[in-house]
């Protein structure tokens, strides 16, 4: 195909400027070339949200980059950077073929390694290219979903290779389940999980689980006596930006998923926007209640919260549903981050909850509020109990993979950094620079000894 | 319709990943499955363009946050989130009823409340969801405008209720004006204000002026002697990246006002593209000429200004007019800004002279410059006339209500903060929290003391 | 074609809300109506693809600020700014006719001046409106390059009439040989750079290249024992997410170069997204093994380099190839960027390294690996010399005349601020203001004189 494009560059001169799209010309059936027009616009449309999707990445790198010190900037931007990258490689070489192979079973797929047997895709609206870049930008969420909750103790080359497995393996596996057309969709009453709440937040959510839990909490945050100490973030502005960003590119993440550019995008993308709404405000006033004050960074928890548990039924649920279900998120959130710091789960951007609680909330909310489907809105209860079913079974396999990995890593070459590192940062001892102005920086380290201890007194 | 889709994508196994647009095979008449695709077309183009005017939030809370102290950042950034959130749930339940609504009448609409009554949409291209994402995306434009001119003293509960009234009812009404088929469209020479110079800038920067009039000027910014101190904002980097993120924001603002995907919507990108540049040079020139330094955040200011001015004729403008329309908002801006410092309304971020001055310099240019309807393009005075009296209706409208509001506000729960917590920033008083390294914005607050003196040396 | 739409805007009330594209209902050749869609999703791809490059901007400004110091910050993002709004005007009034006006000949063209002969464009799928903001968006990337590579000592206003100069006739010209049809194209073998790897990227690097050795290096930059000094950048936060940007803006870049919407746009894609991947990894790893530790900047470099390596080849090469270029530009930048100093030509963004010697070898990467062309796909050397001769011919053309332009400035208006001004920083030497909180910025400049010295001590 690539060929004929370069005829088609290079015929004549006049063609430089046209390059229109030739199958136009070609097609006597108007019913065809009608057909090639929509499956082009089908294409245009995916690859756009996919670039959406991928503009997350930054999102993600703002909301993690402000909810920490700023002595781990650059190793939270780095993080973020690298699961796409590293992400890519993975997912090219063999996440995609685990997903969507067509030699596979129930559980996992195999066949076109590397992107080479492009036969795979025939009868689908969308070329192979484009569904693999749409794919690969959820794969890269997945993985990035858990930067924030290990952030500032994590060693920045075994994060590396933990966001190898998770895009090449862990998700992968979870993706052929549903989407793949495993287990969790082949049968009587499948599984429904639109855009990923559990697919993809959840794997993102129970794998940050994992990872905080195996880490232990950073120094100085639970005091002896059980006290949640701050250790506050460096930049709300970072952290509000980054979660408009991610509300911006979640249009292209819920709405792209419909894998085809057609009359419903547009109650996608409605659902998408009352649930977020509802989220963050539901979560301002959780927090006004509860803290006396309208708190900033959980009303940005509560639009990503209200995105997350949407995103599994945003294209089966009335706008009145989607207002409930992002409200319950917002509500969620706040209450779920003060549980796991209750359990010493130390997650400093509070991704377990935003991305595993609230996306487990939103696929069950399928069960209960989808039209013709839930228990709420004409169905019974068997929708109900597969998306339980499929909410545990993406847990368990979380949780038990993602684990075994953390721990392969923790008994080779170490999860954590030195407690010394921790309190320098870790800006200076995985990179070797500050992330900001070194004064600046070298400042906030100082009284952060003073407020939280040196190692010694840890 | 959300049924189709479910059986759609659950009846068969393969359907799966295919799930293409179902219309084409159904359709035998090769004119009417035409037309599905460039409705389709439509649909994707209008949600892009929906998609870049949220992210034109990001772009104002860049900007504001830019131009304000770091004591408040916290603060601004919230008042921007906030106003997306409630203005979506606002705009749901009421606002777009009372633009948009069949059964009203000149002054406002009535009907499709909670967008409940989707009949109300049959006939047009786009789909209902589609058309309400797009349209709340400018209702929240419109109130976030107001939050950088009441920035630094205002109490966040209080701008909270302003902002949903401002999506709720004064907003809307003066969309059923002109976009809703009220007084100002249905006319022999109608009102033009393509996507919204006066409508939505116009409504934003004169709520702006009550809001920053009856707030009354930041502590230390006027001295006794009448000169104007300057209270610099915290960063130039967020100022331009905002400002150059409107720009993106603004090429869907613009070219998706023509609500299809057409052979227009290029010459409104082109005429937006010359008016934001014009401006940006003008204003920059003019802030040269007249301080002696290319003053920065002018030039951003210029480039928005010219945004602002060519929103109304966009799609009816020659090039160079435009360059013309952008370049007078660019010298509008930067005497416009002094003007209001003159008359003591502190506008922090100049939103009074960008959105209010500039859009109705833009409105008016209309009837100068449009193409066979302007003085100067072959029409009479016509068409001035009634853009006048459109720049004024919208004018005293918004000054009444929003003035009302305000002063509700004022004497019930208060709109401004107490000077203490003025000069200790809102993001302690109002949100508990420091928005960046506590060491930094306290040394900012104790240096602005020293400056700009206590509240006992107010 | 303006008043069409006015009068379709104004001709019936109930068009308001419909203004379908009314060409459907006209034509009754199903052919031509199908052709008139897809010409509509032509546009509408390639708008938006402009809007993604035009949102590069964004990304350069926070890349390059990011890598400068605080001091200096409003300057560079005052010179992204303009870069593009002097770019624009002066493109409109000069640069497109060179590039492509139709009375030209093979080296430049003329014709269209201030886009006045819209019948140029007849036979082509794009509107001259949406090729002008496609193609304006190109220029504007070109210049922009150059700010960072002579960021912190260069003029504000020699910059800009630098600036104007790149945008009227430097990167024209170069458009004209190919993209316009001129000598590189018109020829048997024509030269093959898609989307600019040297066109746009050898241009703005090479240019780069002149103007950071006539500047002379930053003072303190390299001491007298040939050491390098590193003048730290103060926010890898804005690094990371410039780069992060210009990934996103990329895709507009390279699969907008199509100039339509077809089938190859997802291949386009595919081979960006693998190549920035590979860059991104193969920089960091180059990084870890020179230096000990893994360079968030160079990272960042790294995927920068990747993307500009693809970007002659994305449409020709397959993936597995596409990797190998990305991977090789990301190694060849680490080891550019120490060259650079090692000549003491001083780019603190390493700008001249990721374009012009990465766009070198991209665009030679087509002469080894394009398909069918390429040395090692099937090809035999003719495109290889193709390429080194078009490589060459850009460098020399831009040294010159880029050199020219910089020399006629600094003995006239003079290029470099004075060394008092350079170490007070350019932000109140140009601006009159600091970029930040003045106590950061005063700090960080005590330090800087500290460690690098006073103008005396130079």
């Amino acid at each position: 195909m690539k060929r004929k494009l370069l005829f088609g560059l290079f015929g004549s001169a006049v063609a430089l400027m046209v390059m229109a799209s030739p199958t136009l010309a070609q097609d006597e059936d108007p019913g065809a070339a009608i057909e090639a027009v929509q499956a082009t616009l089908d294409n245009v449309f995916v690859l756009i949200a996919a670039v959406l999707v991928i503009f997350m990445q930054v999102g993600f790198a703002l909301v993690e980059a402000g909810q920490t010190r700023s002595k781990n900037v650059a190793n939270i931007m780095m993080k973020n950077m690298m699961d796409f990258c590293a992400g890519v490689l993975a997912f090219f070489a063999v996440g995609y073929a685990i997903a969507y192979g067509g030699d596979g079973n129930a559980f996992f797929g195999l066949g076109n390694w590397f992107l080479m047997d492009t036969g795979a895709y025939e009868g689908t609206g969308l070329t192979p290219q484009v569904d693999f870049v749409f794919q690969v930008a959820f794969a890269a969420t997945a993985a990035t979903i858990v930067s924030g909750a290990m952030a500032e103790r994590t060693k920045f080359a075994s994060y590396f290779v933990y966001s190898i497995f998770i895009t090449a393996i862990i998700y992968p596996v979870v993706v052929h389940w549903f989407w793949g057309g495993g287990w969790l969709f082949d049968r009587e009453t499948p599984f429904i999980d639109f855009a990923g709440s559990t697919i993809v937040h959840g794997v993102g959510g129970w794998a940050a689980l994992m990872g905080a839990w195996i880490l232990g909490p950073r120094i100085g945050r639970y005091a002896a006596d059980g006290k949640v100490k701050d250790l506050a973030g460096h930049s709300i502005a970072f952290t509000v930006v980054g979660a408009m960003i991610l509300l911006v590119g979640w249009y292209g993440f819920n709405a792209g998923s419909e894998l085809a550019a057609d009359e419903f995008i547009g109650g996608i993308a409605l659902t998408t926007t009352l649930a977020a709404a509802a989220g963050a405000v539901a979560a301002m006033v959780t927090s006004w209640i509860t803290g006396g004050k309208a708190d900033v960074g959980m009303a940005a928890n509560g639009l990503l919260a209200g995105l997350v548990g949407i995103t599994a039924g945003c294209f089966i649920v009335e706008n009145g549903w989607a207002l409930l279900i992002g409200a319950v998120a917002g509500v969620l959130v706040v209450f779920s981050v003060k549980f796991f710091d209750k359990v010493k789960i130390d997650d400093p951007v509070g991704a377990i909850s935003v991305h595993g609680v609230c996306g487990a909330w939103g696929t069950i909310a399928v069960g209960l509020f989808g039209i013709d489907v839930g228990l709420f809105d004409g169905g019974g209860a068997d929708q109900l109990v597969i998306q339980v079913i499929g909410v545990i079974a993406v847990l368990v396999w979380t949780c038990l993979t993602a684990g075994l990995v953390f721990m392969g890593i923790k008994y080779t070459i170490g999860l954590r950094v030195s407690p010394e590192e921790e309190i320098e940062g870790l800006d200076i001892g995985e990179h070797g620079i500050y992330g900001y102005d070194e004064h600046i920086v070298v400042a906030a380290i100082e009284l952060d000894k003073a407020d939280h201890g040196t190692p010694a007194a840890v």
